[in-house]
C-alpha cells in the first residue's frame, strides 16, 4: 500500500518540508522513494516474524485438579508519543498490529502531513485485509495540549511509550497517569580492566564510540584501571580518531585532553566526545559506573574470569557485557527481529523490547467444579 | 525475633488501640499472641520458598557468537503504601527481602506504633544474620504529605505498590510519578451458560459469593442465560442464603429481588449482595462482563466445549475460569507460596503476584571481542 502510493506520500511530505525549511533536523523529516521502499521492506520483515499471541508460556496442575495456564495476549490500546521522524509512524503502528494491539499515535507537528498520509494508507491496508481501520488512530492536532490529554487517558490506554529525546521522555514520565514504559537515554561505559587485552579494548572502544555516535547504545565514557592507563590511553591518543577526549586529573597527566567536569561523567554526548576516568580497582569502577550510568549498557574488557563475573553481577544496568561492544544493545542484534525501543526501567520490560514487550499475559484456568474450602 | 518480643509488640499495639477506641475497623488493628505467632509462621513459610534470584530464565547464542542470557535480579527499592492492618508491615517487608529488594514502607497512622515496633524488630533480625538493617525502612510520619512525597521519589524508588482500598489505590495511580503496580478491586462475574450444569453453577456461585464476601476475588455479579434463568434463579431464591439479590427487569419477573440500577453492575459490594443480569447468548454475556468488570476474575459454568473456549479467549481479565470458583485467584491457591497482591493492570504482572513479580531481569552478554559491523 505504501509502495503503490509513493507520490501521495512524497507530496504530503513536501508540505512538511516547506514548513521546516530552516529546521536543522530537516534530513530526518525527508521521505523519498528510497526511504519509502525501505519502510515497506521493514514492514514486511515484521509481518514475517513468528506470531506469539495465544501461546501458553507455561501451564501447571494444582493438587485440587485446577489446570492453570499463562497465555500471551495483546496489551490492548498502546499509545505512542514520538518526535519528528515519520518512519516511526509506520514502524510503531506495524509493531502494535503485529502484536494484536490497537494503537493511538501522537507524532510531532513537524511531520504532521506526512504522518496523516501514512496513517490514511495504513488504515486502507488494514481494511483491505478485513481488519478494522480503527486499530490505527492518530491525533491530528499535534499541540502540547493533545499530548498532555493523552497522558491521562487511563480509561482507554493500557500503556504509553514515548520515543524521542530526553526532554520528551522526561515530560511523559512526569505527567502521565497512564502506565509508561520509559525508553531510554544511554550513558554507556566501557571499563578496561587491569587484565584487559588492550588491543581488543581499543577495538571495542572505537566501535562503541564511533560506529554511530548519535545513538543511545554508543559509548560515552571510558573507565580504565590505573595499572594499564598509561599504555592504553597513550595508544588511544596516538590514533588521532577525531574523538574529543575529556579526562579526569590523572588522565590529564598522561595524555593531552580537555579537563572533564563532574557533569561530564553524567553526560550522554551523542557525539564524538568521550569522558575518561582512571580507577584503582574493579570495585571503584563498578561504583563509578552505577553512580553515573543511565542503566542502559556497560561493558568490561578483561581476560580475568573472576572480574568478568563480578562485573556481570554487580552492574545495575539493563544489559551488561563481557568483551563486546555496547552497540549490540538492539532488538535486531539480540535476535528479536524488531524493536519498539530500549527500556531503561525495570518494570515489565528491561533492555531491547521486541514484539513480546507489547504483549501481556492472562491466566486461564480449567476446572471441573472446584470450590474453595 | 517477633515471637521472642510478643510483649513489646502487644504494648506498642495497645497504644494504637487506645487511639482507635471508636474505629469500626478496630479488629484489623489488633495484635495478640496468637496473631503474632501466625505472622511469624507465615514469615518462615516465605523464607522456605525457593530462591529465584540469579536464575537465567533463558540464554541463546547469536550468529556472531555472542551468548545472551536473561537473568533474574531484584527490582531494587520497593515502596509499599498500605492501610491499617499491621501484619502487612511484616508480610510486605519479608517478601521484599526474600526477593532481594530493600523496601520503604508507609503504613497508616492508625497502626503507627505497632508498625514502628515491628520494623525495629525486623531490622534487629536482619542485623543478627549479617544483612544491612537499612534494607527495611519505614516512614515514621504517616501524614498525607509523606505519602505524596513518596509517590514522587523517582530517583530512589523502582516501584510503588499500594495495598488497600479503592480510594488509596486511585490516589496512588493518579499522583505517583514512580512506576506503580496497581493491585485491584474485583467486580468478579460468574456466567451460567445455557449449557451449564446448574447444580455445579449453584455450588460455584455460593462459594464465590459467600465463602469470604469481603475480599476482591469474591463474586459480585451473576450473569445467566435466559434459557436457564427461570430454573437457576428459582433454585437460587429458594435456598434462602442471606444474600441480597439485585436483579435487572427480567430477573424481577422471575424472583423477588431488589431492582438493580445501572450502578449496581459496576459495584464491588464486598458484602452479601449480588447483582443479576439475564442475557440471551454468550456474546451478550461477554460484552456485559468486559464492560462492567474490573478485569480481575470471571468464570463460566458450562458443559459446552466451544462456549468454554470462546469465554477464555474473549474475556479481558487477569484470570478467566471454566467451571471453578473465582475465589482461587490468590498467590497461595495458584501455588506461588506467597502473594504481594493481585494486579489488575497489564504491565509487568497481571493476576496474583508472587516473589517473581518483585524481581526484574537484566541481560548478561558473553563476548570474545565482538564489535558491530
Amino acid at each position: 500500500m505504501l509502495e503503490k502510493n509513493i507520490d501521495s506520500i512524497v507530496s504530503a511530505n513536501a508540505k512538511d518540508l516547506a514548513k521546516a525549511a530552516n529546521n536543522p533536523m530537516l534530513d530526518r523529516l525527508i521521505l523519498n522513494e528510497e526511504r519509502i521502499i525501505a519502510i515497506a521492506d521493514a514492514t514486511r520483515k515484521i509481518i514475517d516474524l513468528p506470531d506469539i499471541l495465544g501461546n501458553i508460556d507455561k501451564m501447571w496442575q494444582r493438587p485440587n485438579g485446577l489446570k492453570i495456564g499463562q497465555q500471551r495476549v495483546p496489551l490492548g490500546l498502546v499509545g505512542i508519543i514520538y518526535e519528528a521522524r515519520p518512519n516511526v509512524t509506520v514502524d510503531a503502528a506495524v509493531l502494535c498490529i503485529k502484536s494484536g494491539n490497537a494503537c493511538l499515535l501522537r507524532g510531532g507537528s513537524d511531520a504532521i502531513y506526512s504522518n496523516l498520509e501514512l496513517v490514511r494508507l495504513m488504515r486502507l491496508a488494514l481494511k483491505s485485509v478485513g481488519l478494522p481501520a480503527e486499530a490505527i488512530e492518530i491525533i491530528s492536532d499535534p499541540s502540547r495540549e493533545s499530548a498532555t490529554q493523552m497522558m491521562k487517558l487511563n480509561q482507554y490506554l493500557d500503556v504509553l511509550i514515548p520515543r524521542g529525546g530526553a526532554g520528551l521522555i522526561k515530560s511523559v514520565v512526569q505527567n502521565a497517569t497512564v502506565p509508561v514504559i520509559e525508553t531510554g537515554s544511554g550513558n554507556c561505559h566501557i571499563y578496561i580492566d587491569e587484565y584487559a587485552d588492550l588491543e581488543m579494548g581499543l577495538d571495542i572502544l572505537f566501535n562503541a564510540k564511533t560506529q554511530r555516535p548519535s545513538v543511545c547504545n554508543a559509548c560515552e565514557s571510558l573507565v580504565v584501571h590505573s595499572k594499564v592507563a598509561n599504555e592504553f590511553l597513550t595508544q588511544l591518543a596516538e590514533q588521532n580518531t577525531g574523538i574529543e577526549l575529556r579526562g579526569d586529573e590523572r588522565t590529564q597527566a598522561i595524555i593531552p585532553c580537555t579537563p572533564a567536569t563532574d557533569e561530564d561523567f553524567y553526560e550522554e554526548y551523542n557525539d564524538l566526545i568521550l569522558s575518561i576516568k582512571i580507577v584503582d580497582g574493579l570495585d571503584e569502577a563498578i561504583d563509578h559506573i552505577n553512580e553515573h550510568s543511565t542503566k542502559h549498557s556497560e561493558s568490561i574488557v578483561t581476560k580475568d574470569y573472576k572480574n568478568s563475573q563480578k562485573f556481570l553481577q554487580r552492574i545495575n544496568s539493563a544489559v551488561v557485557y563481557i568483551n563486546a561492544s555496547t552497540r549490540f544493545t538492539d532488538g535486531y542484534e539480540f535476535g528479536f527481529g524488531a524493536e519498539i525501543g530500549i527500556s531503561t526501567q525495570k518494570l515489565h520490560a528491561r533492555g531491547p523490547m521486541g514484539i513480546e514487550a507489547l504483549t501481556t499475559t492472562k491466566y486461564i484456568v480449567y476446572g471441573n467444579g472446584q470450590i474453595r474450602k
